[in-house]
């Protein structure tokens, strides 16, 4: 098995997908800046390493997500993220 | 910035550099196999997702360590690896 791996965002996001006991994943690296991801799936995002500031749909507010924590993405929405620190994150879909 | 993504054992382990607010960092999936990584600097592993078997150095006994927990190894050093579902992991190298 080798990985595939997708860069996004001028190459500020990149990401190596794979299949974990949970089903399909990615485990990518955000660096500094402002970003908009669609979703094609549910999405599970966990922080790893670093923080997220998200908006999630359908809402106004922004919120932190440091290491450790982890928030949820319906399918077929876009979300924002701010990052102000390299961070390490893993995106498991269904 | 961008990154620096790395192949290793044939495709098999990939990883991605970046610098964490904690230092150098690679975060990294390994596919099921077996395989000896050496060291050139002080690494702390941590395994956020899946599971190594590892063999340290000077040791003769095989540790789990499942997602959520972690070891270090010494600069200048190999140790072994056993991987039998694909593993997400963070190396901070200090």
């Amino acid at each position: 098995m080798s990985f595939s791996v997708n860069h996004y965002f001028d190459n500020k996001v990149t990401s190596i997908a794979f299949e974990s006991a949970q089903g399909p994943c990615t485990s990518g690296v955000m660096s500094p800046g402002e970003y908009t991801f669609g979703t094609t799936q549910h999405e599970l995002m966990k922080v790893v390493e670093g923080e997220l500031v998200v908006k999630l749909p359908n809402s106004d507010e922004w919120t932190s997500y440091p290491a450790g924590t982890e928030f949820e993405v319906e399918a077929n929405v876009s979300f924002d993220v701010k990052v102000s620190v390299a961070t390490a994150y893993l995106c498991f879909y269904s």
